[in-house]
């Protein structure tokens, strides 16, 4: 299907700049002698994850069950679902090592940890559990130098649970901007997550993996001496976070949403889209970084970004597109420049949360035609 | 299903809750004198939809054609799409009303009415047509004095097309909080419709729809002479948006994201809940209101709100729950306040947004059953 075929509104994956980002992600890994994992909550879509593990991927990274279930039922066998476990998920758990997944699960706690031991004794299996540390403060996990990392280390290796390895996130690089600030943050990640490692191993329990990550770190590392594999989510894709972050272009942003012009407030400058926050989603992530998209930068369908322009506003369905300078001149400009009927690729300012609006992704070839790339929704 | 079996995250409705909204709604318009017809968009659910229905609702409003011929396939035939027509999805509206459902659409401008009026032409088809009235000024429509609103009725009643009525959304009803400007507003929003549609008949084309409505507008108006039919969407579940605009009590609230605590950050006072944005949604619609309730407002399993308490963060499957006011219990607090397992029912901030990220809903009885009600995705 050519691009003006495709109703509105509609996710678009531009497969070249997919194939871009993925291979300059698995280069950089390459380089740096880690393995990568890659975080396939951005997509939910077993067609991007082909590609990612064509290019190198071993394994994948999930945070839902339910991408577990789905990723191993399309072949895909060596999972980290890189969410605490609640003890209430762990016959979803029980299921998918039965049918021969290598799940990885992961705690941060001492309740967590006991739970799963006393699952995996009372069914005779053997989980494989990662430990959380946290090297930023910004959400979970155990910091490198508490005791409670060699609590829940004790717990699980005492009680016949694989202890497979420790398992980080900087997601605090999300509110960097710089590159110095962005090696620090990574090397930050890496040591506490190291050192937690040498912390569990020096008490006497084997720790082989060590796991960091988050695409702005990823990317800004420099050396990653004692880890084994990097994760990485957004990368794939990239959005317009990304880009005020500094870790890519806006030509290398992949997914977009089509949309229509369907109608306008002349006096006031705007277009009226058929994509509102429904398309969009509601994440307004560069609200607060050096240049706010509002609810994402309007392209003419060839690609090219129109920067006097951003989508200003959302309803359900209907976004408002206005230039961000009022001038006098765009009351008359806007029914001509943006006629009713006009089809317009708006970037979004975060590629997990627009791709999540929709069932199915349509990935477009060099060539201008598409295919439907299925993803899905829930947990 | 009991509460405690539903894996979480989960979007759950009380059904109780739910039906005296649709009571209360229904009754006023009943007092009014005018038709109900409600908008279908907030929960995308049949189920929910055949009560409104057994109501007293006469049809429904859609934000999406695949709304349209989700609800025609289950039997519901009076069908306004409310958003202006692209040119474009006409196809999908010429089969819908040659299935013989009762499709009405929407116009704002020339171009869309002209497009549509060849398009009946070419295929033998009378289109009926409802014309978009600005009342408030926040998004799209003619202003009821301008000339565009003549020509566009003349050019829909000069080429074929039924011009079935006027329609207006005074959707800036959601950034007051006064009974006093609620009603200023019904009145501002009736007045202009019905001053639209007389600007019509004094033109010879018949205009027998006048239809108005939000949910604050809906619930604050006193008296709409000249008013056919009101829409609303929203109140059916109602949030804490309308919350605190001030047209429901947390009470009244129907829907709730059901969440598990699978972690903690005691120095923090943080318990880390399985709902983040991908359950909450990123709607921050609270954040410019009288209350911000971060991602949510927290309550007991059995409905009971906990004050002090609010999901302050949240990532793509993590919800940070944490003290309103930071004390010094707080961290000795919440580990054993909310233990690793509980769960607990978060209050959204827009049930619209909320629920589009869940394939169903729990529907829950009284007695604490629950029952599963699909809603759909996309467009």
């Amino acid at each position: 299907m050519k691009l003006d075929q495709i109703e509105t509104p509609a996710a678009l994956i531009d497969i070249a700049r997919m194939q871009r980002n993925i291979a300059r992600m698995q280069g950089h890994m390459n380089t740096l002698g880690v393995a990568f994992r890659p975080h396939v909550k951005t997509t939910k879509c077993i067609d991007v994850v082909r590609a990612q593990i064509a290019a190198g991927a071993r394994g994948v990274t999930v945070s839902t069950l339910k991408e577990a279930e789905a990723f191993f039922a399309s072949g895909v066998d060596d999972i980290l679902y890189a969410v605490s476990m609640a003890p209430s998920k762990l016959p979803r758990a029980l299921a998918l090592r039965r049918q021969g997944c290598n799940l990885k699960l992961v705690v941060d706690n001492p309740t967590a940890a006991s739970a799963i031991a006393a699952y995996g004794d009372q069914h005779g299996e053997t989980f494989e559990v990662w430990i959380e540390v946290d090297t930023d403060g910004h959400r979970s996990g155990i910091t490198p130098e508490q005791d409670t990392l060699l609590e829940v280390g004790r717990i699980l290796h005492e009680n016949g649970v694989k202890v497979g390895g420790v398992m980080t996130h900087a997601g605090s690089s999300y509110e960097l901007d710089t590159p110095e600030a962005l090696a620090a943050l990574a090397e930050q990640e890496r040591a506490g997550c190291v050192r937690a490692a040498q912390r569990l191993r020096e008490a006497g329990i084997a720790c082989p993996a060590v796991s960091v990550g988050s695409t702005p770190t990823a990317l800004a590392a420099t050396q990653l001496e004692g880890v084994t594999e990097v994760r990485a989510g957004v990368y794939v894709l990239f959005d317009l976070v990304m880009h005020n972050i500094g870790v890519c272009a806006l030509d290398d942003i992949a997914l977009s949403v089509l949309a229509t012009v369907i109608g306008h407030q002349a006096d006031k400058g705007w277009a009226i889209l058929d994509a509102g926050w429904m398309a969009m989603s509601r994440d307004r992530g560069t609200s607060k970084q050096s240049h706010d998209f509002g609810y994402g930068q309007p392209c003419l369908l060839n690609g090219t970004p129109l920067p006097g322009y951003v989508v200003s506003g959302a309803n359900q369905e209907h976004g408002i597109l206005s230039p961000i300078v009022e001038n006098a001149d765009a009351a008359d400009d806007v029914t001509q420049r943006f006629p009713i009927g006009m089809k317009l690729r708006i970037l979004p300012n975060h590629a997990c949360a627009t791709g999540a609006q929709f069932p199915e992704y349509h990935a477009v070839a060099p060539d201008g035609n598409s295919v439907e790339w299925r993803r899905f929704q829930g947990w």
